[in-house]
């Protein structure tokens, strides 16, 4: 069950359909999950914003660096030219290469792109080095170019799958999440999705309840530590230009932040903003060098950076109350979050309906 | 009373004894408060972070753009140099001017400065205009250099004061508010100051607790305007140079996060963070090229990046509890935060010791 | 007579029918010089993108910071917002405030503005305290006022005029200086004009051509300071969003290098690029809360790029031929460039035609 | 020869012993050259600031990105810490994934680091798909591992090597170039050197002299693609912290800018500026949270620019000068620089001493 099944409502927007990325129209998302022997605990999920060639139909897009101790590849050529031309991958930080090496191939081979001599791979990553044996770098380009072909819209496996299978979230086990909004109609109407992989940490708190400090996890120091990664995943059909979208990515750090989450010294978060909006798709080529495009003025961005916000925090509470204990590296253990405690703690503080 | 005063515990540090950006030793902050007929209501803040001539002696300093719907002076210099040459000055947004005019003169007019020819005041604002003739530019230069002069240390003015008299928060009365964090020895033992003017909207949760919601202040559209600005200044004792202090600005954003800010698209959601540690300052001119200087190591930062967390988002509810309803232009008024009906919410949700 | 005058060519575009930012139409430029007594050197400078009312028909605008030692006014609501809504003011660095102050009130009494209570006045400078008596602040808003009420089509006068008045360029008297080119029309037939304030150092070139080296007045030090600032400011009638327009800003400074430009540590080096096209200004208030706008593709960008370089390389040049021997406060003496020796240089490098 | 072989003095500073970037002490470069049957025309280059283990003892960094169409790694890490890790690789566009697994299996199997599970390679790129079957992906990670086990101090090999071999500058064949600047002694003494991998175009300009103009080779179009890229890496001597860092690789577009680069659209234009000074090492683990370290003054830069500058041009003209003709791929040739013709260019403009 998910936070909101418990009748937990974060913020004040409603959900889309399968409360996830997936109901923004057309997006879709795989996972490859590889749990094998004792110390293998890792994976891959692929985000697509629509189902076309996207090298050949670039969507619009932005990268926010939260905080850049991280590998990410892809951002400097997204925020030049403000947009997309591959499917977004998440894995472990050693296998970012290997990664864009298969986002590389498989657009090489996409039907159309016989001539291409140069993709801009969006690759992220967190390190799941401590439940994972990340130095041995086991995912293969197979298990990317895989995680790309499984993509399919509808509800979102969460927790351990993916590339959160080996992620560790405020010291519990953390791992894929996914929430959404959807605007109400006089404020447009557009879906807002979100996907995160969290691996981060700082003083834990859900719906605003302190669970951290309750359950005295924090006192001189933090007793577990702080530093990881969270990748978050924005996207959007409002027709938004770069600009819009780097201002709505920034949006996604303040929705971790309701978490208790505090984008440590050692933590990489990034947030990668992308506009599915059909009438927004950038042809990869183009007889006509103007392009006349609808896109959403300043002063109606202000309810996306509440869904976002929103949709965020909710994302990253999912993949915590998704993921599962799991044992892994030298018997390292990670415990799931103890969810009845959690949910006596939202209980006593009325934020169960 | 503050919040704290209610027992109302923000984070898991501990504040200073002002619990005040003026816990950072010689820290100033001086208020002028321009409350006058039916429609002047607004004023200026000084922060000093040293009582010496801080021309002759800069200090390290960065500034984050939160949201940059907003006039605020001097970035562009303090990003480029890394330091901060004048004291910080708060008001209302058209009166910016006067302000860096004043700092300019101030500045000229220092004994030690009679050469200087070029002065990078930073100057900071937020919008006033619904309690306050903000059209009539009603702050005077003299207003700002006496907020300067009488700028101190010890316990800080919240509420109707300074750049705060005419401020509004989630719709209720909002201005100036601060707070500090010390860190535990073990982790440098730092203290950490933050000085906010709130003037800004959202979704308002105190200490976690959704208090739009129960007051059900939201439904379809925000009930009031989410824009507005908040002006942040964060103090320091550790010794930080330019690029941690930018890092440590940017975690005040999720400080203003967790009060349910949203960074509207209208709002001007500045930090100016600011290390004042003695053996950090730049001298204007030095015979030596070399400046040997000590800095906090990247991992040591984490603690810091909660403790600035923490003390802005107490900061800005500080704000909340002290500001008093007010009056102002074209008989608009401003209810204060409704103490009594919040308290019970608090006490209901255990958040009160 | 104008480098250009002595057959003298910059690049390999053709400059406009005044070679002149004034080319681009709709755009007036106006000055007001102040040369009183021994010791005012100074000035002010207007740049108006349209005729109309620019706060209520903004333009798309990006603001590229060079080298950031500058007080510039205004940069960070042009990023976030990505328009820019006054006239462009140019000035000396202490009357900034003056100059900030005087386009509020011009906004203010705007028909049509009676309720606007939000002024982003953006106004460059450099320092001419060499030759003027800056700390004496004795441009008056009326003095801006001025400069934007004489603003004028056609061509602009260049050298000791408006906010060029004091300012000195590579050790000789330097000023405002403007250029243009048009694109031929199959690469869109686009117009970029572009104006200068200088008041910077480095090793002077000129067409490629030593003057600095030849004249020996560069050996184990740069024998004049190299610091001051140059302003740019480029317009243009191709349909660039802010993000593109971002992009051409930064070619600016690299026109600025062919000058023999360094962009020292003292220098405010920032370029201000605008979008003039009429079919993409932007309203401030408008019921439709998506806006369709033609915008150039990236790929179009490249010639626009190399327009700007050019024509901001021939402006600086045109801005040190037509500055005159000024002297000014405490009898400094600022030579103007040796024109016959230079002319004589390029004759020898077969630099004219 | 190289261009000052031929008394062609580029600027006024003079170049260290062997005019390269090896002249900084301790920094070494490795190349590997692939050319293979009719198609493969590829390599890789290494750069590496010191000969100790790089990530145990980190060296102050940052990457300024002139036009940011390319795939840089490593970005976001050196801009939030401050620092390099590995060595700085370049290689073709479709080779930086490899590339970026060396780099890792190179820092993960170096003695001291095996608990290391976080690696930040630097990985930058042009684009040679022209001359070289950039779709087959030749290069390995072997290359990648002998270009740094080969690096040497002394003179650098230019042209057709290393990552340069495929590579086209101003449509005629580009390379590898470096060169160096040693300030006088009373500016600090320091050392710049410069590597520049070229593949980039605009209107070629040599030493001032418009070569481009007098080869006729641009009429209303740029007659060959101005696209492609430049890597540029900055290497001093002088103990320079991350934003002064930042502030001179942002010089070293300006040293392309007066070779007639353009950055066009297509160009992937980066810099990475690292300070070799020993005293500026940062050791991945420390007792002492705080760190004491000699950097430069602001205002002790503006030599270190200027040499910056004039390193980069003279860095591309030495790769432009050194690199030979080339038949690739599909039996596509790229000429030389005709150096003939230029030199006899140079002559006639008093350009050779």
């Amino acid at each position: 069950k998910r936070i909101r099944d418990y009748g937990v409502g974060i913020g004040v927007l409603r959900p889309g359909q399968y409360n996830a990325i997936t109901d923004v129209p057309g997006v879709r998302v795989g996972h490859v999950t590889l749990i094998k022997g004792d110390s293998i605990r890792t994976g891959v999920t692929a985000i697509l914003p629509h189902s076309g060639n996207l090298f050949q139909e670039k969507v619009p897009a932005a990268i926010h660096v939260g905080n850049g101790f991280g590998k990410l590849a892809g951002s400097t050529q997204v925020k030049e030219l403000g947009n997309l031309e591959t499917p977004i991958i998440l894995t472990n930080t050693l296998s970012v290469p290997t990664a864009v090496n298969a986002v590389i191939g498989y657009t090489l081979h996409q039907k159309g792109n016989e001539t291409v001599r140069s993709v801009n791979a969006v690759v992220g990553e967190t390190n799941d080095g401590y439940l994972n044996d990340i130095r041995g770098r086991h995912v293969s380009e197979t298990d990317v170019l895989q995680a790309i072909s499984k993509a399919k819209t509808g509800a979102v496996p969460e927790g351990n799958v993916g590339a959160g299978t080996g992620a560790i979230c405020f010291g519990f086990k953390g791992g894929i999440g996914t929430s959404s909004r959807i605007l109400p109609k006089k404020l447009g109407g557009y879906t807002i999705g979100v996907l995160v992989q969290t691996n981060f940490g700082g003083v834990l708190q859900i719906a605003g309840v302190d669970v951290d400090k309750q359950l005295d996890r924090y006192s001189e120091t933090l007793k577990y530590s702080a530093d990881g990664s969270c990748m978050m995943v924005v996207l959007t059909d409002a027709p938004l230009d770069a600009r819009n979208l780097e201002r709505l990515a920034k949006r996604a750090m303040m929705g971790l932040a309701k978490t208790g989450g505090i984008a440590s010294n050692g933590s990489g978060d990034y947030v990668i903003a992308v506009s599915a909006a059909e009438e927004c798709r950038i042809p990869y080529e183009s007889e006509n060098p103007i392009q006349t495009v609808p896109t959403l003025r300043n002063e109606a961005m202000t309810p996306l950076f509440l869904a976002t916000i929103e949709a965020t925090e909710e994302a990253i509470l999912n993949s915590l109350f998704a993921a599962e204990t799991m044992i892994g590296r030298d018997g390292h253990t990670i415990e799931a979050l103890p969810k009845k405690k959690v949910l006596e703690m939202l209980q006593a503080a009325h934020k169960m309906d």
